[in-house]
Protein backbone atom coordinates (compact mmCIF):
# COMPACT_ATOMS: atom_id res chain seq x y z
CA UNK A 1 0.00 0.00 0.00
CA UNK A 2 2.04 2.89 -1.69
CA UNK A 3 0.20 6.51 -1.55
CA UNK A 4 0.59 7.57 -5.24
CA UNK A 5 0.54 11.44 -6.24
CA UNK A 6 -1.42 10.19 -9.34
CA UNK A 7 -5.22 10.44 -9.02
CA UNK A 8 -6.87 6.96 -7.83
CA UNK A 9 -10.38 6.33 -9.40
CA UNK A 10 -13.25 3.95 -8.20
CA UNK A 11 -16.87 3.47 -9.61
CA UNK A 12 -19.68 1.62 -7.41
CA UNK A 13 -22.35 -0.28 -8.67
CA UNK A 14 -25.71 -0.67 -7.04
CA UNK A 15 -27.48 -3.75 -8.61
CA UNK A 16 -30.88 -4.35 -7.01
CA UNK A 17 -34.75 -3.84 -8.16
CA UNK A 18 -35.47 -2.32 -4.74
CA UNK A 19 -33.63 0.95 -5.17
CA UNK A 20 -34.91 1.44 -8.58
CA UNK A 21 -38.54 0.56 -7.11
CA UNK A 22 -37.90 3.22 -4.22
CA UNK A 23 -38.62 0.17 -1.79
CA UNK A 24 -35.54 0.48 -0.47
CA UNK A 25 -33.68 4.08 -0.13
CA UNK A 26 -29.68 3.07 -0.78
CA UNK A 27 -26.84 4.08 2.14
CA UNK A 28 -24.66 2.21 1.06
CA UNK A 29 -23.14 4.89 -2.02
CA UNK A 30 -22.11 7.76 0.80
CA UNK A 31 -20.73 5.07 3.15
CA UNK A 32 -18.40 3.33 0.13
CA UNK A 33 -17.40 7.11 -0.80
CA UNK A 34 -16.57 8.22 2.88
CA UNK A 35 -14.39 5.08 3.44
CA UNK A 36 -12.73 5.01 0.23
CA UNK A 37 -11.94 8.45 0.49
CA UNK A 38 -9.82 7.69 3.79
CA UNK A 39 -7.61 6.02 1.13
CA UNK A 40 -7.26 8.71 -1.53
CA UNK A 41 -9.41 7.07 -3.80
CA UNK A 42 -11.90 9.45 -5.80
CA UNK A 43 -15.63 7.42 -6.68
CA UNK A 44 -16.15 9.31 -9.60
CA UNK A 45 -19.22 7.60 -10.96
CA UNK A 46 -22.17 5.71 -9.46
CA UNK A 47 -24.78 3.45 -11.32
CA UNK A 48 -27.83 1.47 -9.91
CA UNK A 49 -28.77 -1.84 -12.30
CA UNK A 50 -31.59 -3.83 -11.56
CA UNK A 51 -31.46 -7.53 -11.24
CA UNK A 52 -30.91 -8.62 -15.13
CA UNK A 53 -28.10 -10.13 -15.82
CA UNK A 54 -27.30 -8.39 -19.21
CA UNK A 55 -27.58 -5.00 -17.23
CA UNK A 56 -24.81 -6.44 -14.63
CA UNK A 57 -22.46 -7.57 -17.08
CA UNK A 58 -22.57 -4.11 -19.74
CA UNK A 59 -22.00 -2.63 -16.40
CA UNK A 60 -19.61 -3.96 -14.91
CA UNK A 61 -17.54 -4.15 -18.07
CA UNK A 62 -17.98 -0.43 -18.67
CA UNK A 63 -17.02 0.83 -14.98
CA UNK A 64 -13.60 -1.68 -14.64
CA UNK A 65 -12.54 -0.43 -17.80
CA UNK A 66 -12.74 3.06 -17.26
CA UNK A 67 -12.07 3.36 -13.72
CA UNK A 68 -8.77 1.91 -11.27
CA UNK A 69 -11.68 -0.21 -9.17
CA UNK A 70 -15.34 -1.05 -9.11
CA UNK A 71 -17.37 -1.76 -6.06
CA UNK A 72 -20.42 -3.63 -6.50
CA UNK A 73 -23.04 -4.08 -3.74
CA UNK A 74 -26.13 -6.70 -3.56
CA UNK A 75 -27.31 -9.59 -5.06
CA UNK A 76 -25.13 -12.07 -3.19
CA UNK A 77 -27.81 -13.88 -1.42
CA UNK A 78 -29.01 -17.00 -2.31
CA UNK A 79 -32.31 -16.52 -4.11
CA UNK A 80 -33.03 -16.71 -7.53
CA UNK A 81 -32.88 -13.01 -7.76
CA UNK A 82 -29.28 -13.10 -6.36
CA UNK A 83 -27.19 -13.32 -9.72
CA UNK A 84 -24.30 -11.11 -8.98
CA UNK A 85 -21.64 -13.59 -8.80
CA UNK A 86 -22.64 -15.54 -12.05
CA UNK A 87 -22.89 -12.63 -13.87
CA UNK A 88 -19.59 -10.78 -12.78
CA UNK A 89 -18.27 -14.04 -13.77
CA UNK A 90 -20.12 -13.34 -17.30
CA UNK A 91 -18.13 -10.06 -17.61
CA UNK A 92 -15.16 -11.72 -16.91
CA UNK A 93 -15.83 -14.56 -19.34
CA UNK A 94 -15.36 -17.27 -16.95
CA UNK A 95 -17.32 -19.57 -15.08
CA UNK A 96 -18.58 -19.30 -11.00
CA UNK A 97 -17.84 -22.80 -9.68
CA UNK A 98 -18.60 -23.56 -5.98
CA UNK A 99 -15.53 -22.09 -4.34
CA UNK A 100 -13.91 -24.32 -1.42
CA UNK A 101 -13.68 -22.46 1.57
CA UNK A 102 -17.00 -21.21 1.23
CA UNK A 103 -18.93 -24.97 0.42
CA UNK A 104 -16.70 -25.45 3.80
CA UNK A 105 -18.33 -22.80 6.24
CA UNK A 106 -21.73 -23.31 4.36
CA UNK A 107 -21.35 -26.99 5.74
CA UNK A 108 -19.99 -25.60 9.16
CA UNK A 109 -23.36 -23.63 9.69
CA UNK A 110 -25.65 -25.92 7.76
CA UNK A 111 -25.02 -29.60 7.41
CA UNK A 112 -24.94 -30.00 3.58
CA UNK A 113 -26.03 -27.10 2.25
CA UNK A 114 -29.49 -26.87 0.23
CA UNK A 115 -29.20 -26.04 -3.81
CA UNK A 116 -30.17 -22.31 -2.84
CA UNK A 117 -27.23 -21.73 -0.13
CA UNK A 118 -24.79 -23.49 -2.96
CA UNK A 119 -25.42 -20.51 -4.70
CA UNK A 120 -23.66 -18.03 -2.03
CA UNK A 121 -20.27 -20.42 -2.84
CA UNK A 122 -20.25 -19.16 -6.63
CA UNK A 123 -16.82 -17.35 -7.09
CA UNK A 124 -15.65 -16.32 -10.43
CA UNK A 125 -12.54 -18.62 -11.40
CA UNK A 126 -9.66 -16.61 -10.31
CA UNK A 127 -11.46 -14.33 -7.16
CA UNK A 128 -10.00 -14.30 -3.75
CA UNK A 129 -12.14 -14.01 -1.22
CA UNK A 130 -13.33 -10.78 0.91
CA UNK A 131 -13.86 -11.30 4.58
CA UNK A 132 -17.40 -11.09 5.92
CA UNK A 133 -17.08 -10.24 9.69
CA UNK A 134 -20.46 -9.50 10.61
CA UNK A 135 -22.78 -12.27 9.21
CA UNK A 136 -23.03 -15.16 6.10
CA UNK A 137 -20.80 -15.72 3.35
CA UNK A 138 -17.89 -13.61 1.59
CA UNK A 139 -17.50 -11.84 -0.87
CA UNK A 140 -15.10 -11.61 -3.21
CA UNK A 141 -12.43 -9.53 -5.48
CA UNK A 142 -11.93 -10.73 -8.71
CA UNK A 143 -8.80 -8.42 -10.56
CA UNK A 144 -10.45 -4.52 -9.96
CA UNK A 145 -13.97 -5.34 -9.29
CA UNK A 146 -15.09 -5.83 -5.38
CA UNK A 147 -18.40 -7.70 -4.96
CA UNK A 148 -19.79 -7.27 -1.62
CA UNK A 149 -23.27 -7.50 -0.05
CA UNK A 150 -26.07 -5.44 0.15
CA UNK A 151 -27.07 -5.26 3.37
CA UNK A 152 -25.78 -2.09 4.77
CA UNK A 153 -24.21 -3.37 7.76
CA UNK A 154 -22.59 -6.69 5.97
CA UNK A 155 -21.44 -4.40 3.19
CA UNK A 156 -19.44 -2.29 5.64
CA UNK A 157 -18.02 -4.95 7.57
CA UNK A 158 -16.94 -6.08 4.39
CA UNK A 159 -15.35 -3.10 3.57
CA UNK A 160 -12.25 -3.33 6.09
CA UNK A 161 -10.61 -6.11 4.08
CA UNK A 162 -11.12 -4.00 0.94
CA UNK A 163 -9.10 -0.74 1.66
CA UNK A 164 -5.52 -2.54 2.17
CA UNK A 165 -5.81 -4.10 -1.20
CA UNK A 166 -6.20 -0.67 -2.64
CA UNK A 167 -3.36 1.47 -4.55
CA UNK A 168 -3.78 4.33 -2.87
CA UNK A 169 -3.78 8.00 -3.73
CA UNK A 170 -3.07 11.64 -2.19
CA UNK A 171 -6.09 11.68 0.48
CA UNK A 172 -8.11 14.77 0.02
CA UNK A 173 -8.81 17.12 2.71
CA UNK A 174 -12.17 18.52 2.41
CA UNK A 175 -13.02 22.00 4.43
CA UNK A 176 -16.83 23.77 4.57
CA UNK A 177 -17.57 27.16 4.99
CA UNK A 178 -21.40 27.35 5.95
CA UNK A 179 -23.51 30.70 4.73
CA UNK A 180 -26.93 30.78 6.23
CA UNK A 181 -29.63 33.56 5.00
CA UNK A 182 -28.23 34.57 1.72
CA UNK A 183 -28.20 32.66 -1.54
CA UNK A 184 -26.31 31.49 -4.15
CA UNK A 185 -26.92 34.64 -6.33
CA UNK A 186 -24.81 36.36 -3.78
CA UNK A 187 -22.23 33.92 -3.11
CA UNK A 188 -21.45 32.76 -6.61
CA UNK A 189 -18.80 35.79 -7.48
CA UNK A 190 -16.51 35.31 -4.35
CA UNK A 191 -16.58 31.36 -4.75
CA UNK A 192 -15.96 31.75 -8.14
CA UNK A 193 -12.82 34.11 -7.92
CA UNK A 194 -11.34 32.18 -5.28
CA UNK A 195 -12.35 29.01 -7.46
CA UNK A 196 -10.08 30.61 -9.99
CA UNK A 197 -7.24 31.60 -7.80
CA UNK A 198 -6.53 27.76 -6.84
CA UNK A 199 -7.07 25.92 -10.17
CA UNK A 200 -5.77 22.31 -8.86
CA UNK A 201 -8.47 22.79 -5.95
CA UNK A 202 -12.46 21.66 -6.45
CA UNK A 203 -14.62 24.58 -4.94
CA UNK A 204 -18.56 23.66 -4.67
CA UNK A 205 -21.80 25.06 -3.37
CA UNK A 206 -24.39 22.56 -1.90
CA UNK A 207 -27.70 24.80 -1.01
CA UNK A 208 -30.13 23.63 1.64
CA UNK A 209 -33.49 25.10 2.16
CA UNK A 210 -36.01 23.84 5.24
CA UNK A 211 -39.22 25.67 4.45
CA UNK A 212 -40.39 28.21 5.32
CA UNK A 213 -37.60 30.33 5.19
CA UNK A 214 -33.81 28.25 6.47
CA UNK A 215 -31.62 28.77 3.65
CA UNK A 216 -28.02 29.24 1.86
CA UNK A 217 -25.19 27.39 0.89
CA UNK A 218 -22.73 25.16 2.27
CA UNK A 219 -19.28 26.02 0.43
CA UNK A 220 -17.09 22.91 0.34
CA UNK A 221 -13.02 23.39 -0.42
CA UNK A 222 -11.56 20.32 -1.67
CA UNK A 223 -7.49 19.69 -2.14
CA UNK A 224 -4.83 17.33 -1.47
CA UNK A 225 -2.85 20.10 0.12
CA UNK A 226 -3.86 20.89 3.77
CA UNK A 227 -1.72 24.37 3.51
CA UNK A 228 -3.65 25.44 0.54
CA UNK A 229 -7.03 24.14 1.64
CA UNK A 230 -6.47 26.60 4.85
CA UNK A 231 -5.53 29.08 2.89
CA UNK A 232 -8.66 28.83 0.63
CA UNK A 233 -10.98 28.81 3.19
CA UNK A 234 -9.84 32.00 4.78
CA UNK A 235 -9.87 34.21 1.09
CA UNK A 236 -13.49 32.53 0.46
CA UNK A 237 -14.54 33.95 3.88
CA UNK A 238 -12.57 37.52 3.21
CA UNK A 239 -14.74 37.37 -0.37
CA UNK A 240 -18.11 36.67 1.43
CA UNK A 241 -17.83 39.02 4.24
CA UNK A 242 -16.96 41.90 1.30
CA UNK A 243 -19.52 40.52 -1.02
CA UNK A 244 -22.10 41.21 2.57
CA UNK A 245 -22.95 37.54 3.24
CA UNK A 246 -25.13 37.43 6.16
CA UNK A 247 -23.64 34.61 8.37
CA UNK A 248 -20.69 32.99 7.63
CA UNK A 249 -19.19 30.07 9.46
CA UNK A 250 -16.15 27.55 9.86
CA UNK A 251 -17.09 24.13 9.98
CA UNK A 252 -14.83 22.01 11.66
CA UNK A 253 -13.74 18.93 9.65
CA UNK A 254 -14.88 15.66 10.51
CA UNK A 255 -13.12 13.95 13.05
CA UNK B 1 -52.37 10.99 -20.28
CA UNK B 2 -53.45 7.73 -21.36
CA UNK B 3 -52.86 4.71 -19.91
CA UNK B 4 -50.94 1.93 -21.96
CA UNK B 5 -49.78 -1.53 -21.69
CA UNK B 6 -46.41 -1.76 -23.06
CA UNK B 7 -43.76 -0.81 -20.27
CA UNK B 8 -42.59 2.85 -20.04
CA UNK B 9 -39.61 3.24 -18.66
CA UNK B 10 -36.99 6.17 -17.43
CA UNK B 11 -33.56 6.78 -15.55
CA UNK B 12 -32.51 8.84 -13.60
CA UNK B 13 -29.14 11.55 -13.47
CA UNK B 14 -28.33 12.62 -9.89
CA UNK B 15 -25.51 15.32 -10.59
CA UNK B 16 -23.08 16.33 -8.20
CA UNK B 17 -19.51 15.99 -6.88
CA UNK B 18 -21.08 16.09 -2.98
CA UNK B 19 -23.10 12.71 -3.72
CA UNK B 20 -20.10 11.31 -5.19
CA UNK B 21 -17.67 12.56 -2.31
CA UNK B 22 -20.40 10.73 0.22
CA UNK B 23 -20.62 14.51 1.61
CA UNK B 24 -24.65 14.52 0.94
CA UNK B 25 -26.76 11.37 1.35
CA UNK B 26 -29.08 11.22 -1.88
CA UNK B 27 -32.81 10.64 -0.93
CA UNK B 28 -34.29 12.26 -4.83
CA UNK B 29 -33.77 8.78 -6.15
CA UNK B 30 -36.16 6.82 -4.44
CA UNK B 31 -39.06 9.76 -4.18
CA UNK B 32 -38.58 9.78 -8.21
CA UNK B 33 -39.33 6.00 -7.95
CA UNK B 34 -41.99 6.16 -6.18
CA UNK B 35 -43.43 9.45 -7.50
CA UNK B 36 -42.88 7.72 -11.05
CA UNK B 37 -44.33 4.03 -10.20
CA UNK B 38 -47.37 6.24 -9.42
CA UNK B 39 -47.84 6.95 -13.18
CA UNK B 40 -46.86 3.22 -13.91
CA UNK B 41 -43.31 4.01 -15.33
CA UNK B 42 -40.90 1.98 -14.78
CA UNK B 43 -37.36 3.88 -13.00
CA UNK B 44 -35.22 1.18 -15.05
CA UNK B 45 -31.28 2.60 -14.32
CA UNK B 46 -29.97 5.21 -12.40
CA UNK B 47 -26.46 7.17 -12.75
CA UNK B 48 -24.54 9.51 -10.21
CA UNK B 49 -21.98 11.82 -12.14
CA UNK B 50 -19.83 14.33 -10.96
CA UNK B 51 -19.98 18.42 -12.17
CA UNK B 52 -18.08 17.77 -15.59
CA UNK B 53 -19.72 18.48 -18.35
CA UNK B 54 -18.22 15.74 -20.61
CA UNK B 55 -19.55 13.00 -18.29
CA UNK B 56 -23.23 15.23 -18.38
CA UNK B 57 -22.96 14.88 -21.61
CA UNK B 58 -22.33 11.10 -22.02
CA UNK B 59 -25.14 9.73 -19.36
CA UNK B 60 -27.36 12.34 -20.82
CA UNK B 61 -26.90 11.28 -24.60
CA UNK B 62 -26.37 7.55 -23.45
CA UNK B 63 -29.69 7.50 -21.11
CA UNK B 64 -32.24 9.20 -23.62
CA UNK B 65 -31.42 7.19 -26.00
CA UNK B 66 -32.24 3.97 -24.05
CA UNK B 67 -35.28 5.21 -22.10
CA UNK B 68 -38.29 6.98 -22.48
CA UNK B 69 -37.49 9.22 -20.15
CA UNK B 70 -34.55 11.02 -18.46
CA UNK B 71 -34.90 13.01 -15.07
CA UNK B 72 -31.94 14.57 -13.79
CA UNK B 73 -31.53 16.45 -10.32
CA UNK B 74 -28.47 18.75 -9.36
CA UNK B 75 -26.69 21.95 -10.74
CA UNK B 76 -29.36 24.87 -11.93
CA UNK B 77 -28.36 27.27 -9.69
CA UNK B 78 -26.28 29.92 -10.19
CA UNK B 79 -22.65 29.41 -9.10
CA UNK B 80 -19.44 28.28 -11.27
CA UNK B 81 -19.96 24.77 -10.41
CA UNK B 82 -23.74 24.79 -12.10
CA UNK B 83 -23.36 23.32 -15.35
CA UNK B 84 -26.15 21.11 -16.37
CA UNK B 85 -28.14 23.56 -18.27
CA UNK B 86 -25.27 24.11 -20.52
CA UNK B 87 -24.29 20.09 -20.50
CA UNK B 88 -27.80 19.56 -21.42
CA UNK B 89 -27.97 22.12 -24.27
CA UNK B 90 -24.49 20.16 -25.62
CA UNK B 91 -26.04 16.83 -25.37
CA UNK B 92 -28.96 18.24 -27.64
CA UNK B 93 -26.53 20.29 -29.95
CA UNK B 94 -28.35 22.88 -29.11
CA UNK B 95 -27.28 26.68 -27.33
CA UNK B 96 -28.86 27.59 -23.86
CA UNK B 97 -29.90 31.26 -24.23
CA UNK B 98 -31.64 33.21 -21.52
CA UNK B 99 -34.67 32.01 -20.99
CA UNK B 100 -37.11 35.26 -21.09
CA UNK B 101 -39.56 34.27 -18.41
CA UNK B 102 -37.16 33.24 -15.95
CA UNK B 103 -35.21 36.58 -16.39
CA UNK B 104 -38.87 37.98 -15.52
CA UNK B 105 -39.28 35.99 -12.65
CA UNK B 106 -35.18 37.10 -11.22
CA UNK B 107 -35.90 40.42 -12.30
CA UNK B 108 -39.26 40.87 -10.19
CA UNK B 109 -37.02 39.21 -7.29
CA UNK B 110 -33.76 40.74 -7.58
CA UNK B 111 -33.94 43.68 -10.11
CA UNK B 112 -31.94 43.86 -12.49
CA UNK B 113 -30.05 40.25 -11.63
CA UNK B 114 -26.07 39.78 -11.43
CA UNK B 115 -24.24 37.59 -13.64
CA UNK B 116 -24.18 34.30 -11.25
CA UNK B 117 -27.87 34.61 -11.17
CA UNK B 118 -28.26 35.19 -14.98
CA UNK B 119 -26.85 31.29 -15.02
CA UNK B 120 -30.20 30.32 -13.44
CA UNK B 121 -32.18 31.29 -16.48
CA UNK B 122 -29.95 29.66 -19.13
CA UNK B 123 -32.68 26.73 -21.20
CA UNK B 124 -31.54 24.96 -24.60
CA UNK B 125 -33.42 26.28 -27.13
CA UNK B 126 -36.76 24.28 -27.45
CA UNK B 127 -36.87 23.55 -23.77
CA UNK B 128 -40.30 24.26 -22.02
CA UNK B 129 -40.10 25.11 -18.18
CA UNK B 130 -41.48 23.21 -15.39
CA UNK B 131 -42.60 24.67 -13.04
CA UNK B 132 -41.19 25.71 -8.94
CA UNK B 133 -43.67 25.73 -6.85
CA UNK B 134 -41.10 26.28 -3.32
CA UNK B 135 -38.49 28.65 -3.94
CA UNK B 136 -35.94 29.73 -6.83
CA UNK B 137 -36.66 29.47 -10.57
CA UNK B 138 -38.12 26.45 -12.47
CA UNK B 139 -36.60 23.09 -14.46
CA UNK B 140 -36.83 22.67 -17.45
CA UNK B 141 -38.12 19.58 -20.27
CA UNK B 142 -36.38 19.36 -23.48
CA UNK B 143 -37.98 16.31 -25.24
CA UNK B 144 -37.67 13.90 -23.33
CA UNK B 145 -35.27 14.70 -20.25
CA UNK B 146 -36.66 16.62 -17.11
CA UNK B 147 -34.04 18.54 -15.49
CA UNK B 148 -35.03 19.09 -11.82
CA UNK B 149 -32.90 20.68 -8.97
CA UNK B 150 -30.99 19.04 -6.70
CA UNK B 151 -32.62 20.48 -3.37
CA UNK B 152 -35.16 17.60 -2.09
CA UNK B 153 -37.58 19.98 -0.73
CA UNK B 154 -37.62 22.24 -4.71
CA UNK B 155 -37.18 18.82 -6.64
CA UNK B 156 -40.11 17.17 -4.78
CA UNK B 157 -42.33 20.53 -5.81
CA UNK B 158 -41.37 19.99 -9.68
CA UNK B 159 -42.22 16.50 -9.81
CA UNK B 160 -45.69 17.49 -9.52
CA UNK B 161 -45.13 19.49 -12.96
CA UNK B 162 -43.46 16.28 -14.31
CA UNK B 163 -46.23 13.74 -14.14
CA UNK B 164 -48.70 15.14 -16.02
CA UNK B 165 -46.27 15.08 -18.83
CA UNK B 166 -45.64 11.66 -19.07
CA UNK B 167 -47.03 8.98 -20.92
CA UNK B 168 -48.23 6.53 -18.35
CA UNK B 169 -48.03 2.54 -18.35
CA UNK B 170 -49.78 0.33 -15.99
CA UNK B 171 -49.51 1.03 -12.53
CA UNK B 172 -47.12 -2.09 -10.42
CA UNK B 173 -48.77 -3.02 -7.98
CA UNK B 174 -46.30 -4.32 -4.87
CA UNK B 175 -47.15 -6.63 -1.16
CA UNK B 176 -44.18 -7.83 0.90
CA UNK B 177 -44.48 -11.25 2.66
CA UNK B 178 -42.33 -10.29 6.05
CA UNK B 179 -40.36 -13.49 7.08
CA UNK B 180 -38.72 -13.10 10.52
CA UNK B 181 -36.21 -15.72 12.33
CA UNK B 182 -35.48 -17.61 8.96
CA UNK B 183 -32.82 -16.86 6.47
CA UNK B 184 -32.84 -16.33 2.74
CA UNK B 185 -31.30 -20.11 2.53
CA UNK B 186 -34.64 -21.12 3.78
CA UNK B 187 -36.64 -19.04 1.84
CA UNK B 188 -35.27 -19.14 -1.49
CA UNK B 189 -36.88 -22.45 -2.56
CA UNK B 190 -40.58 -21.51 -1.83
CA UNK B 191 -39.59 -18.65 -3.19
CA UNK B 192 -38.44 -19.60 -6.61
CA UNK B 193 -41.56 -22.05 -6.65
CA UNK B 194 -43.95 -19.26 -6.60
CA UNK B 195 -41.92 -16.78 -8.73
CA UNK B 196 -41.87 -19.63 -11.99
CA UNK B 197 -45.55 -20.19 -11.33
CA UNK B 198 -45.91 -16.34 -12.03
CA UNK B 199 -43.05 -15.69 -15.00
CA UNK B 200 -45.22 -11.84 -15.48
CA UNK B 201 -44.63 -11.07 -12.06
CA UNK B 202 -41.61 -9.90 -10.01
CA UNK B 203 -40.67 -11.84 -7.16
CA UNK B 204 -37.63 -10.53 -5.14
CA UNK B 205 -36.16 -10.94 -2.08
CA UNK B 206 -34.52 -8.20 0.34
CA UNK B 207 -32.88 -9.46 3.73
CA UNK B 208 -32.25 -7.53 6.80
CA UNK B 209 -30.01 -8.25 9.62
CA UNK B 210 -29.75 -5.93 12.41
CA UNK B 211 -27.04 -7.20 14.83
CA UNK B 212 -26.86 -9.14 16.63
CA UNK B 213 -29.74 -11.24 15.90
CA UNK B 214 -32.81 -9.94 14.22
CA UNK B 215 -32.61 -11.20 10.25
CA UNK B 216 -35.04 -12.60 7.64
CA UNK B 217 -35.78 -10.72 4.35
CA UNK B 218 -38.60 -9.01 3.30
CA UNK B 219 -40.51 -10.81 0.12
CA UNK B 220 -41.76 -8.50 -2.35
CA UNK B 221 -44.55 -9.73 -4.68
CA UNK B 222 -44.70 -6.90 -7.83
CA UNK B 223 -47.53 -7.27 -10.59
CA UNK B 224 -49.62 -5.38 -12.85
CA UNK B 225 -53.30 -7.52 -12.32
CA UNK B 226 -54.32 -6.85 -8.38
CA UNK B 227 -55.94 -10.59 -8.49
CA UNK B 228 -52.63 -12.60 -9.26
CA UNK B 229 -50.55 -10.18 -7.07
CA UNK B 230 -53.20 -11.40 -4.67
CA UNK B 231 -52.99 -15.33 -4.92
CA UNK B 232 -49.08 -14.77 -5.48
CA UNK B 233 -48.80 -13.46 -2.11
CA UNK B 234 -51.36 -16.41 -0.82
CA UNK B 235 -49.44 -19.02 -2.31
CA UNK B 236 -45.88 -17.68 -0.92
CA UNK B 237 -47.52 -17.54 2.57
CA UNK B 238 -48.60 -21.07 1.84
CA UNK B 239 -45.40 -22.38 0.19
CA UNK B 240 -43.48 -20.33 3.44
CA UNK B 241 -45.60 -22.07 5.81
CA UNK B 242 -44.45 -26.04 4.69
CA UNK B 243 -40.58 -24.92 4.01
CA UNK B 244 -40.69 -23.85 7.96
CA UNK B 245 -40.10 -20.37 8.08
CA UNK B 246 -40.36 -19.15 11.82
CA UNK B 247 -42.80 -16.16 11.34
CA UNK B 248 -44.57 -14.45 8.02
CA UNK B 249 -46.41 -11.58 8.20
CA UNK B 250 -48.40 -10.14 5.56
CA UNK B 251 -47.32 -6.25 5.41
CA UNK B 252 -49.99 -3.90 4.43
CA UNK B 253 -50.08 -2.16 1.47
CA UNK B 254 -48.54 1.33 1.53
CA UNK B 255 -51.19 4.31 0.67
Amino acid sequence: MTASTDRVTAAVLIIGDEILSGRTQDVNLSAIARYLATYGVDLAEARVVPDIEQEIVDAVNALRARYDYVITTGGIGPTHDDITADSVAKAFGVTAPEHPEIMALLRERWGEPNAARRRMAHVPEGGVLVKNPVQGPPGFQIENVFVLAGVPAIMRGMLGDVGPRLRTGAVVISRTVRVTGSGEGLIAAPLEAVAKAHPDMSLGSYPFFSPPDIYGANLVVRGRDPAEVDAAVEELVVALTEAGAAQIERIAPEA
